[in-house]
């Protein structure tokens, strides 16, 4: 049974009043704040039609399309699980592995694939200035096919994890920290401290701390982005975050001390990625295909990664947050110290205290994608949305 | 049209009053015998269904994820036709091919992929140990986010072979076996011969025969089960197939004699498969990566193997059958002799003088699975089952 | 809103009055006229409909089966694109890559996989002599088990390419020349050059300029093959042609000369192709796997290719035909000179000029195939696609 609480978000959402058509959703600082809003709210809108057994079917028929240029299991599962209680069906589009492919080709083949398709999500993470670049392209080429009158309907380009942003992990981060301070406005103040840890893994993407600290500065909360000397992020998304903070009033500052990043922490966010500029150079040698270049540069940054070992969320950093119970996020899988790894971001018995609130956290993913594809593939999303809560279809023949 | 003996089949349904809904599918002995029965009941009053065209949708959206750690394409497709048949959009894990992973990786990528799905159906029959421990793995994962909160609902796993059974191989053999005989109280008292048979391959799974001599005692049947010796199955289903003989008034009894098996036999079911003792301890090699005792292990079983090149099902050994015309079950492919090898489990003119038979055989599977997934995954499977006839949609719109 | 003109189309398929339930779809020219005028008038509504938002929805489930033994994106889409519409989901059978297999295996193979599938559709155009002949096998399987009841329905086998023909290709540009001149009785006497272009690479398959002057000539229309001595097509593929045009009141002639073919043409195929008889010597060659020979076969091929690299669509070539704009077709992706490659098909001058024009003839191909599907699998195709008008139901929620 739907309750009260569940029509006031749908009233919230007429509010809101957001016209997304025929967009794509690349990167967060791209749309406005109500437009933040609303697909957060939607997402958590179709998360409680789903508990409720009430179908989300909106399309008929249609594609969803997947690329993925990196491996993904979560991401791929959300995007199909999402696609498909829309009623779209996923078609994978598989590429050579090794092609960083662009220009005409990308453009035409995103035409080929698109004549009945709603959407293509895209994964491409791994070359600093390739994945958004991509992602744009493409959307150019169906956005001009179907100003032509060569496509019936124009798909929308969802990044599902770029270079620069990973919407889908922010978005559901967001709602996280929705649910767990109880609104949009009880996040201001808020302190989110976004740490790097240490892994023995080699060039974990940009995306998920850049869009932690693009999105979060923007709700009034203070963030604190900690790292060692040398890991920093890209400068203009570090900008960005920091300008954010004067309309929200909220803060944005930088530390290289785990410890103080910690202190008094609302929200901790230890996740391991790789310096910028080491990516640069790595996309860059990649590009020139100098193999033992490369193989000097992943030395170089493995031992770089050993002398901050000591850089792990565990149970003494947890006992100096606030209260000493800050919530414990991360887009998973975490390395976890002992368990999936030798030295890992995050000690066991930290991870496992958090284990139902991380998989709650993961939990949001599927109903994001689904509110952006929503909102950006349905005319009048508000039209469309009341006529799904009206026709009331149990998800199960009952 | 739907004849009267359709509605009695409804009828027979609704007085096994089965509730299944939130467990799995593992082993057919974990389930009681009205379970099984409503099992390949419902197998069958769903395989009318379609061939009158009306449709079997149960589900408007919902994942089926389907997770093969062994070829497949038989199954695989009947696993897609079920669950695209109910409504539900299959998707494929694919893990790394080598890996042999547990623990908690696992339990966190079941939760993962799980947010919006309703089956998972493993393959998993390589390894002695491994198999029916991962779906158990996989189940108790889901199971606990469910009971959590986590999940909005509880995927079951389903056996698509394990280790140690096939239920969907030997749920659609009774089902054959019901056909044939005329109904389940029909196979009281018939002999079947689940014979070992020459290959050239080596390590065949043994979850058939032991599914064969797990399921069939439990219907009245003379089971025997014929090898040369050293070629044991698992100890612990051996005993239970005789222990079920006790309350079924069936028999259940062992032999190294080929022709001792088919005298007489009403059904036989020649079959390779490698001896349980070879499997356990290659299992033990592989997980130490001892590559040349492997080697050594596999010239071993097959020259073994070769010592019983006469154990080939053919016309000589089909006439000592009763009246020379016992049923020739296969699971398919079979290795037959002088067509897809040189010598194998069948000779020619046999196989193709049951071929009509073994495709009917074959026929069941995609119901059966259809029929596990509509007991595990609905509230009031009659309630459901009794709509969906109703409703009556056709398949096909005309 | 549908228009007059999309009524008169519905009667037009009214007229035509063609029963194609329970056949294949393989070559064109086992099609009669009313056929193949039905499939694309069919395919053309379908478009209309797709374009005005209404649902094609035909199947409540079902299976649509993709087997590509070569590589495929544009047909692999427009296979899904057409299967989803019409309310089919698409399994694909993952074949061994090397695999040439035919025989026992791949007739029980194609029953085991067709127990709910309604059709499958087959891309196989590598080697002379396997593909159609492959496909055929399939066909005959199903049938057969249909026949006999094993099967509940016979799915329809559609040719996604094969080494004689590639008719969702065809059909795509019959399509693509009703639409630019007007109606199907306008192609009488319209000059259509399919001519051979040079491309760096080997072994391009036959079927399409097979396709094409294979399909063109029952039109009345003037079509020109042109190709340097040597790359002659399947020799029982021309004389049908030839054969053609005597009915049609068309003509057929071979010339040499890439002027000759161009001079006052209101169509040009410009497109490379390898000869019929290297092809018929490579795959000899690849059933003995005689390497060394393929090898030098290759090495000859492309050294006789670089002989006639002049042999490329430009705006020289293209001044000459009527008027100075014959409309340019292309199958895609072509080798752009200076673009996708060094020196190829057609320079890029002309392929941006003719972009717009290219991707529409690409967008039938979808409906072209929904239509196959929808003629093979229904029976009774005006009665369903009536009452799919009538309940006009919106692909979107809306």
């Amino acid at each position: 049974m739907l309750e009260k609480s569940f029509h006031d978000k749908v009233l919230t959402f007429r509010e809101l009043a957001v016209n997304m058509y025929n967009q794509d959703y690349l990167l967060t600082w791209e749309k406005d704040l109500n437009e933040i809003k609303a697909t957060i709210l939607l997402a958590d809108i179709f998360k409680e039609l789903h508990k409720e057994g009430i179908s989300l079917k909106t399309f008929e028929t249609g594609l969803g399309i997947s690329i993925f240029r990196d491996k993904s299991t979560r991401t791929r599962f959300s995007f199909a699980s999402a696609c498909d209680a829309l009623g779209l069906d996923v078609v994978s589009l598989e590429e050579e592995k090794s092609q960083i492919s662009h220009g005409e080709t990308v453009r035409e083949t995103a035409v080929m694939i698109s004549f009945l398709s709603e959407v293509i999500g895209i994964r491409d993470d791994m070359y600093i200035g390739t994945g958004d670049s991509y992602m744009r392209e493409v959307g150019k080429a169906v956005k001009e096919s179907y100003d032509e009158g060569v496509l019936a309907q124009r798909p929308a380009v969802i990044n599902l994890q770029s270079d620069i942003d990973h919407p889908t992990q922010s978005l559901s981060d967001l709602s996280t920290l929705v649910d767990h301070f109880g609104s949009v406005e009880n996040l201001k103040g808020k302190k989110l401290a976004m740490t790097w840890t240490y892994s023995s893994s080699y060039g974990k993407p940009l995306s998920v701390p850049q869009g932690i600290i693009g999105l979060m500065t923007r709700f009034g909360m203070d963030v604190t982005l900690a790292y060692p000397k040398g890991y920093e992020l890209m400068p203009n998304v570090v900008e960005r975050a920091k300008s954010f903070t004067e309309q929200s009033k909220g803060s944005f500052q930088i530390t290289h001390s785990m410890e103080d990043s910690f202190k008094d922490a609302n929200v901790v966010y230890p996740k391991s990625w790789a310096p910028f500029e080491i990516m640069r150079q790595r996309t860059e040698l990649l590009k020139k295909k100098v193999v033992q270049a490369l193989d000097e540069l992943e030395q170089e940054c493995l031992l770089e990664n050993s002398r901050h070992m000591n850089w792990e969320c565990n149970q003494d950093l947890m006992k100096i947050t606030r209260n000493g119970d800050a919530l414990y996020m991360h887009c998973l899988p975490a390395d976890i110290s002992g368990l999936s790894c030798k030295q890992g971001e995050v000690s066991e018995e930290v991870f496992q205290h958090y284990k139902k609130q991380l998989y709650q956290q993961a939990s949001y993913k599927p109903f994001v994608i689904a509110a952006m594809i929503f909102l950006t593939r349905t005319m009048d999303p508000l039209v469309t949305l009341e006529k799904l809560i009206r026709k009331n279809t149990s998800r199960i023949l009952s």
